[in-house]
């Protein structure tokens, strides 16, 4: 079986093209064609339109090893992608016994009749391979193509982001071979420092191309990706070596984690190491810090409670003093230690994080940790109080001025950073 | 000036192409063409790679009026953009004194040395207008090109999703002509229908194609879009107005809402019209449900607080009986009632809603307001209670199991839904 390396992505559906549905198949295919050494340099979206999506696959194939198609494998007339394959390899589908038996039981199942148009997704031509879809209706193809002394390969895969991601994962790729070397990425995760300043750092190490040093803005912080290639796993870790360790030194105490670190999974992991327990109270952030401390699985004897308080009425319920209250902003450095007090009162547990209301700031930003990279006129003031064993800490921090959606998530992942901060 | 029908889109960035960043320009960019009447068949992204790019703009140039490409424009040698675009029209691009000028401004303000590197975003084309960008430091070009026969034009764009939209919206689309006639679009929010069972509704009505009807699973449910395209705003809205009416009554009570409206605001504002205020309990959904109001403008006087308990302690310490947290899963219904009430009670406002905790349930989802068109194992049952001046009524809702977060996420937008409904 000849390897493949390189590779293309060519998503099908008009709604893609519109917008009306974010593609994340492409990226998430091509991250993963990278990961396997594969060279991804194209990706191309399509309409549902047979003559446009046969165009797109004539092309994929005259410059790529193998082609994945994703979407337009349902029973509808708009579902083309079967169509296009057939055209292109010049031969005809007709329905496989095996695939209409399998998708007639799945009906049956459900305790719902087969529509007859769902025959169609019972269709194979006979050089491709079927690819098995057991939570969908739309089984895939593989097909193995010899043209102009090329060995070539074309896959087909449905839209639906989970049945795709895993058809991709246990169907196709343990048919495939990966023989064209392998890809080692590091990526450090950092939160307090902005993008043209981990630029500054990072100084001439980015303008290497193997390793390739790159920096993301990303909603929990910059993130610094180190990869490199090498002809297997070892050697393209080998070569990596040393710039890592550079890129680690350079970013120092910035750095939260790595890879697919979340500051909520290391948050709980530090309390938990502590056998200590937290609740929150949250003002501007409203509810985004509870959401990403509910995302972290296993952490339920380690979590009290959460307490949203939309206005300052709700702060004086859960016992913020009244008269601390009528003194915001200036008073709110106490106001928020005194919430970040009562929340861990309340839910007796041994830390309390609170983030305070929002305040106009007209001041520079210079201490503000999440580190925003722009230029925008009103800054908005919020303070993060941690009430721990130890007594309670206050931190005032300055954030562009984003939007509601924005600042919420940033305040949210600001607080974890801090919380881990001080419990390490 | 030449009326624009076709045009394409091309996202430059290795990144992009690797799912490192996710590309969202392409598609915001194709819905607001598609709004201007402007037909969008093709998309490409294609990595840093001066070769490739130059292909790609070839390819667009041979087959739409107008091309887009977004990103590309920063000031390393990554940055290919400009120089794909001055090759493919055969034109050198120098420093423009105008542009420099701005630029070193801009750095001044910052109180920053400008880089000598950053001058290449400086640089123009002599047949390219430069779009300015007060957000950021790559100004775009707009360049007018005629080739065999055609008037064409060629638009550079920021990568940075708020330059981008910006510089599109502001710069770019009042410079062009859009003489294609318009698109008219109407979109049906439902909750409650599986995507499958929407389709058995509208039957042959997605068969057509102007006006189109198309359905989209979102996180809120699924979406019905009514799209009709005519040669004015006007004429298109009349071709799409029987359509729309069927879709409305075969859809009937399950359309909470359309276009840009969010259940959340649909809620606030029900609840504005009766002067009610509001606040809630989560278990299962972990925050998710404040995070849905918080985004709500001008709700502040509405919303009292949220509560967020991450186990049944916490359930006790808002003052649910133990005696009902003991006998968990069975008294469910009353313990979630009871949650509402005092989340009602604590901050002292007229509707309390409760989202329980979740519960293994080996029945057949048949009552399942959520409404999904999967078919999986052991699925998920989950307690909604909704406390008002005249009464608690209690919900209990069986989802299916697609992970925490996404049932973080559904339990939220149910909650929602049900108070929406109870409140007309």
């Amino acid at each position: 079986m000849p390897d493949v390396r390189t590779a293309e992505v060519i998503a099908v559906g008009t709604e893609l093209l519109l917008g009306e549905t974010h593609d994340t198949n492409s990226a998430e295919l091509a991250g993963s064609l990278a990961a396997l050494g594969v060279d991804v340099y194209w990706s191309q979206r399509v309409g549902d339109n047979l003559e446009r999506v046969r165009e797109a696959l004539e092309r994929a194939l005259g410059r790529s090893d193998l082609v994945v198609l994703t979407g337009g494998l349902g029973p509808t007339d708009d579902d083309l992608t079967r169509d296009a394959v057939a055209c292109v390899l010049g031969e005809t589908a007709t329905v496989d016994p095996a695939l209409e038996a399998w998708l007639r039981e799945r009906f049956a199942a459900f305790r719902r009749d087969m529509p007859e148009r769902n025959l169609r997704q019972a269709e194979r031509i006979p050089s491709a391979e079927a690819l098995p879809n057991p939570i969908g209706t739309a089984p895939g193809w593989l097909v193995r193509v010899h043209r102009d002394g090329r060995d070539l390969t074309v896959v087909t895969l449905p839209g639906p982001p989970r049945e795709m991601r895993r058809m991709w994962h246990h169907e196709a790729v343990p048919r495939l071979s990966f023989g064209g070397g392998a890809l080692y990425a590091r990526t450090f995760k950092t939160l307090g420092v902005g993008e043209s300043d981990v630029a500054v750092r990072l100084g001439d190490l980015t303008a290497g191309a193997n390793p390739s040093v790159a920096t993301y803005a990303k909603r929990d912080g910059v993130h610094v990706r180190v990869a490199a290639k090498g002809i297997d796993a070892d050697d393209a870790r080998r070569r990596a070596v040393a710039v890592e360790a550079d890129v680690g030194d350079l970013l120092g105490d910035s750095v939260w984690g790595h890879d697919d670190d979340t500051l909520a999974e290391l948050a709980v992991a530090a309390l938990q190491r502590r056998g200590a327990t937290l609740a929150v109270a949250e003002v501007a952030s409203g509810g985004a810090l509870a959401d990403l401390l509910s995302d972290v699985t296993g952490a339920e004897g380690t979590l009290g409670g959460a307490v949203i308080a939309w206005g300052p009425e709700t702060m004086a319920t859960l016992g913020v003093a009244t008269d601390l209250l009528a003194r915001l902003p200036a008073s709110a450095a106490e106001a928020v230690a005194a919430l970040a007090t009562s929340v861990r009162a309340l839910f007796d547990v041994d830390y309390g994080v609170a983030v305070g209301p929002a305040f106009p700031h007209a001041g520079d930003g210079a201490d503000d940790v999440s580190g925003p990279d722009r230029n925008e006129s009103a800054a908005t003031r919020v303070v993060i109080a941690i009430a721990a064993p130890g007594g309670t800490t206050v931190r005032p921090l300055t954030f562009p001025p984003l939007g509601r959606a924005w600042l919420r998530e940033r305040l949210a992942f600001t607080s974890l950073f801090l919380l881990r901060s001080s419990l390490s």
